[in-house]
């Protein structure tokens, strides 16, 4: 079995109001999409976007009041201008702006948002990690 | 700015024993980890294991006990009899079985997990989604 990661799938209170995030960030609504349910193709993965009670239903655990999530998805990018850019459009549609993009301790340039939903994004610019010609992150040239 | 998702970050309360999980379940260390953070090529995208205490500060928000998370990682597998196999890997090494893979409403077959801190994973094999040659989801051909 391949070690991947084929979609991140985020529970969200108003799913209009979080189509309409994401779509302002430029993902794509595709045509599988359903009233319930919304699949956005990214350039490497798919982000779905489906009711958080029925997230938690689908899963067969509770929907518990959210403290930290205790994740965050991150998006690199290739210079901290476009982080810049990246941040503050994300803000200018609907995000909440935990940390704006800073130097970061471990040598590159870093911010945070929350979608509207209170997911975390992280944006940065890591001069240490190369990217393949799609922009995908390549660690190891070739995972087994 | 193409919309993607680069890295997966989950916050973990014991580095060593999540490493352990995701290398049990194929994922490869890369050599730009460090004794705070392990980052794991799959073949599409970087999964960073990172002290969860230590993520909330990064991200600028309280750590607060966890809820439901909101959220959940999916693995799309080519069959049932893979999406079986997935699942009893990761459960016998140390995750929590959340639902056994059984055939699902839409049409598809799914379960679920948790890793050991507790993130929900979906393992499942969804007919009407195209993969392409490297696996990954292709639902819309060309993304903008």
């Amino acid at each position: 079995m391949e070690p991947r990661i084929s979609m991140v799938t985020l529970g969200v209170d108003d799913l209009s109001r979080a189509r309409a995030f994401y779509e302002a960030l430029g993902w794509v609504v595709a045509p599988q999409s359903q009233e319930s349910v919304v699949f956005l193709q990214g350039g490497n993965i798919v982000l779905g976007l489906y009711g958080r009670q029925a997230l938690a239903e689908d899963a067969g655990i509770e929907n518990t009041p959210p403290g930290f999530s205790g994740f965050a998805l991150a998006i690199n990018v290739a210079s901290e201008t476009e982080a810049d850019r990246l941040f503050d459009t994300a803000v200018s549609n609907g995000a909440m702006a935990r940390k704006p993009p800073q130097k970061a301790f471990w040598g590159g340039y870093s911010g945070y948002f929350a979608d509207p939903d209170g997911h975390l994004w992280e944006v940065a610019h890591n001069p240490y990690f190369a990217m393949d010609a799609d922009g995908n992150l390549k660690l190891v040239d070739e995972p087994a």
